[in-house]
């Protein structure tokens, strides 16, 4: 029954990973030890050991399941041929993933915006962790100014627009909402990212014609 | 001579404040003493002492010094009566200020965004921090909010906007590049700010109108 065995090997380090996430937004990356990852996980060391070698791996195992969350989301964008439309696509969806509700029983430092606002900490005084986070940043980067690009090339974006400018922007509407989240945890995803719709449509503001009209009322 | 007494007074404080940035950079808040901050500023613990009772008094005043920095920054913007144009203003300048290079031989550890990533991961894990870092949010919030329903009175803001979501995305805009310049310290202040002046004034893209001309070249 190999089907069986690889979802039990799924399962047990989804469990893992879990409890590591807990466990480093408790303690921090360096005071986490493979013995609080046992315990909050409720498995032996041996069980622990058999799926992952060291806390190290662990981390990393953490970062690369982010990075091929990011790269899914940039797959699935690789279908939409409208380079604006793209990108709000992109910032809604992983804004919806990141607005998802903690939960129930999950301890609430385990959840995904205090954990990542503790792995961007961690990385300015690891350089290993910094190489994740950084790694995960320029390949991020990377992608969303590749579709700023194909927009310059077909029109939609406005010649003189700088693609890397727009990938930061757009990284940071992502990361800001992850930020003030984790600082106010009533904050509403569903509002932030029709706010977020409207700037991107460039329908913000009024236009000068409208505004003339405004004043005659 | 108290003008000299007084910018005396204003020199030390500063002098203690940075040395406290810096150890706080070096070794985050729970594990800075008194005793670090006294022998990063090259003063006797009698001299920091007279002007600080404690390390949570320092904390205090780094933490105020920030909020009277932003308020400036708000009360220069009560001139500016277009609202799209405030909000411009607001991050351009904010951004403008954070990407100031750090000054020769200082630590790059003191550097703003590092210390800015490590105290947001910090209010994680402190009540008292949280509370600092909300206080300083939520005030600049609710000051990006009032110049938004200014612009919804005045007909610059389209109606429907909701202006809680535009002083977020604002905001973010701001913490996005804070966090990326602490992740890549070549990232262009300049370009960024570029960028951000362009989306805001809903320039990114090209409209449909234009996108057809340009098909038909």
């Amino acid at each position: 029954m190999p089907k069986v065995t690889e979802a039990h090997v799924e399962a047990r380090k989804a469990q893992i990973l879990g409890a590591a996430c807990i466990c480093v937004a408790n303690k921090g990356f360096h005071h986490t030890t493979m013995q609080d990852i046992c315990q909050e996980a409720g498995l032996s060391p041996g069980a622990v050991y058999g799926y992952f070698s060291s806390k190290e791996d662990i981390i990393r195992s953490l970062a690369e399941e982010g990075l091929r969350k990011q790269d899914e989301v940039f797959g699935a964008l690789q279908r939409e041929r409208d380079a604006p439309r793209a990108l709000l696509r992109f910032a809604e969806t992983v804004i919806e993933l990141l607005d998802c509700p903690v939960p129930a029983g999950e301890s609430q430092e385990g959840d995904p915006h205090r954990l990542r606002v503790l792995l961007w900490a961690e990385a300015i005084r690891s350089p290993e962790i910094l190489e994740i986070v950084r790694a995960h940043y320029l390949r991020g980067r990377a992608a969303l100014e590749e579709i700023v690009r194909r927009g310059l090339a077909g029109g939609e974006v406005r010649p003189g627009v700088a693609a890397r400018a727009v990938a930061q922007l757009v990284l940071s509407m992502i990361d800001g909402f992850v930020l003030q989240k984790a600082v106010d945890p009533d904050l509403d995803g569903r509002r932030y990212v029709e706010g977020l719709r409207m700037l991107l449509d460039g329908t913000w503001w009024t236009v000068a014609d409208e505004r003339d009209q405004h004043g005659n009322l």
